[in-house]
């Protein structure tokens, strides 16, 4: 089906040019609404085309300067619609272009690159990474072997990719159409890191869903970590091995994620914090706080959760214990 | 040693074709029995070479038309045995073959193929991807830069690899030889994906000890997961980042499975079920329930512990708190 | 700036040669103590040049034999000076040397190799491996598709290294500067692994700080474990899928550590010892102990845990459900 028989089964005028998200509706952009939540970021006189809902058509309409499109389901609407217009947006360029670079690169010749791709000075790029289009890679940044970098991603001066990294993979979010069969949105944002960061070996970070997800500054990525879509992280921020941070989540500065924690999506971690060894977070986590446990408390708390549960088996334990050892003392 | 020595060491007829699970025991295949729990799975007139405890050897022998051969430790033995027969199974094929495929791919020219494999008509394969033998790649097919697909693999039509995966690697099955050290089980099954499947930046799945690893249609797979060898997931099932699948397990349909979830080996997961974030699942989940917490038990239940562990130390946490904060007022 | 200009700045003899941990402190290398805790370790008539911070300067003056240089903060001039001197040391060589090889070798024509490659016979290397400089690889060893090996890697005979696996990464040591932003210490120790050594797809182990990171004989690695920088792990121990060990912690032989456990820095964990599914170790574990949960205590206690969990809310959970279904038989 081409875009334009696909915009003609829902009703949108066929001169829609692209997708975006509710907040940033523009002109001739199609995007949807079926949560009342969002209402209030419809945009007035935005001239855009919103899939909506029958039970939020009315309370829509009176946002004046968009045309409001009544369909039964907006999101499968909408994922058909966006993922038809992007489909070929996946795709790294393969075939062998040459980028534009400054001077004092090393560049290892089995490297790939699609077009578009602007390298700074003193960049190193060892074998059989391969990069995508639309890319810029800052002055003295070195990418180890293997690793992947995707179309739409900027990387700043200084960083260091370890080997076998995933830099820019499309972003986890499925929908369901009306079959009830589930579907991955299409995902056009980029990456973007700043200096210095670090990108530890076997580690991902997925592209956003129509903006980039964001490493600033001096991030330091440890080995074998998932950064999902539309995540930001601050300045000088640590995120150690294994550890796994859900989409859409705000990191603050200058704070520390412990080996194997695992921080939900759409969360926000004030400044410094800390979150410990595996801890598993489910809510904001309070700038300076530092959480830790199943899920995540406040330190304090969690240590005599545990301490507790100790106490409270131990005489047990022991019994069962000594039980265990004069039966063996019998079988002897 | 050759086979046939090995074959002698044990005292199992030399003209042994192969290895396989006690369920398929057929002419002329070797197996082995040490767990009284898989005597009435052997089946009679197989004509099989079957490696047996001595003491199981009298009950096994009741079931007529196949070989039994004692051995001190069976499970060694067919260890030593197997992993000899199938010692070059391991491997790609190294070298440049050239796959037989359909119109409209776009295969990079730094791909490896090995031999016998196939691809299906607008099959696209990135850069640095190496296929090993006896593959087939369903239509419009996509599959990422730096990809390992091992021997033995079937993807359908319209999956999605992302970077850096690895397909059909040795399943994680260890046994000990007599002298206590221990050693992998090489793994002859394989890996089969179908239509629609999406496999995430980073993620493994391992193929099947003796038959194949299944993922069902429109199964999502998001980054850095990790599935074992014989497992079974079925149609519409959805692995977020970081999850965890142990050998043997079964998902059922329309399941979902949160960011950093362990599920142990060999257990069935109900149709509709959820298995929240990060739980740790150690049982069978019924159809359509919604587990959660360590380990993992209904939603409700595992909600009412964390509060419970929050409301009962809520107090003494605010009493530290308050002494601590006293006493830095004292020493500024 | 050149190192000699950082060796000025800080007042450190511009004849320095190295770097080195303070218990290895020999002539002209530079070294650092902040922390009280390790006076007893600086040896004495070294002929090393120590920075000390002013509050440790006079009683590390009492060990005779080495030049102590007093600074504001130990820890930053050190780090700025390591990393000054071994600016160059994370590269791989990128471009194409031919290793060093006994007979029967395999070796893929897009395998990359750097300098002082040292291969056995019968070694296999799959396409798009990338090793560094000064490595050694043992007879009949196989390294399957797209692995990164980095320089000053050691690997025992017969091992098999799964694709897309990365070994001798920079350990993840992070220090701070004088300005709060942070660095990674860049580490000059290798990797060394024993004989018949397994490695997962997907895994990463990191070289050592100053020494080698290393895994003993027979030592069985899942797919995607993270281990840290200067671990030790003994013989014949298994690390199954997922599992994360922190920097240091050193494991005994014949240990078990199950999928998704984490094992926090600096502990020791005993012989035999068995780490349970997804168990998060924070203190060392007895020789023989079988510990779960988090954090991780004697499984028996842990069991008591969750059972007390399950038999206190169970009646709540039955009640809610109760409501729940009454409540939904009134909508219908």
């Amino acid at each position: 089906m081409s875009p334009s028989k696909i915009l003609r089964k829902y009703g949108v005028p066929e001169d829609a040019v692209g997708t975006c998200g509710i907040q940033s509706l523009r002109a001739k952009y199609v995007s949807y609404l079926d949560n009342p939540h969002y209402i209030s970021q419809v945009p007035s006189n935005a001239d855009g085309y919103v899939l909506v809902s029958p039970k939020l058509i009315e309370r829509v309409r009176e946002i004046p300067g968009n045309l409001y499109v009544e369909t039964a389901s907006p999101t499968q609407a909408f994922l058909e619609i966006h993922n038809d217009f992007h489909r070929d947006v996946r795709s790294f360029t393969t075939g062998s272009n040459t980028p534009t670079h400054g001077s004092n690169c090393e560049i290892d010749a089995s490297a790939k690159f699609g077009v578009r791709v602007t390298l700074g000075s003193g960049v190193r790029i060892h074998p059989h990474v391969v990069v995508g289009s639309d890319v810029e890679i800052g002055d003295d940044t070195e990418v180890f072997a293997g690793t992947a970098i995707y179309n739409r991603v900027r990387l700043g001066r200084r960083c260091i990719i370890d080997a076998n990294a995933s830099i820019g993979g499309d972003g986890y979010r499925i929908m369901m159409d009306a079959e009830g069969n589930i579907h991955r949105l299409i995902h056009i944002g980029g990456v973007r890191f700043g200096n210095d960061v670090e990108f530890g070996n076997s580690s991902c970070v997925d592209r956003g869903t129509f903006e980039d997800t964001i490493l600033e500054d001096r991030v330091k990525i440890d080995n074998m970590v998932h950064i999902g879509h539309n995540v930001h992280i601050k300045e000088n921020t640590q995120l150690a091995a294994s550890s796994c941070i859900g989409g859409s989540t705000v990191i603050g500065r200058n704070c520390w994620v412990g080996i194997g924690a695992t921080i939900s999506n759409g969360l926000v971690i004030g400044d410094k914090a800390s979150v410990l060894i595996n801890a598993i977070v489910v809510r904001d986590v309070p700038e300076g706080a530092r959480v830790a446990g199943f899920y995540a408390m406040p330190n304090d708390a969690w240590r005599l959760v545990v301490m507790d549960d100790t106490k409270r088996f131990g005489t047990q334990v022991r019994e069962m214990e000594r039980k265990r050892s004069d039966s063996e003392d019998r079988q002897e």
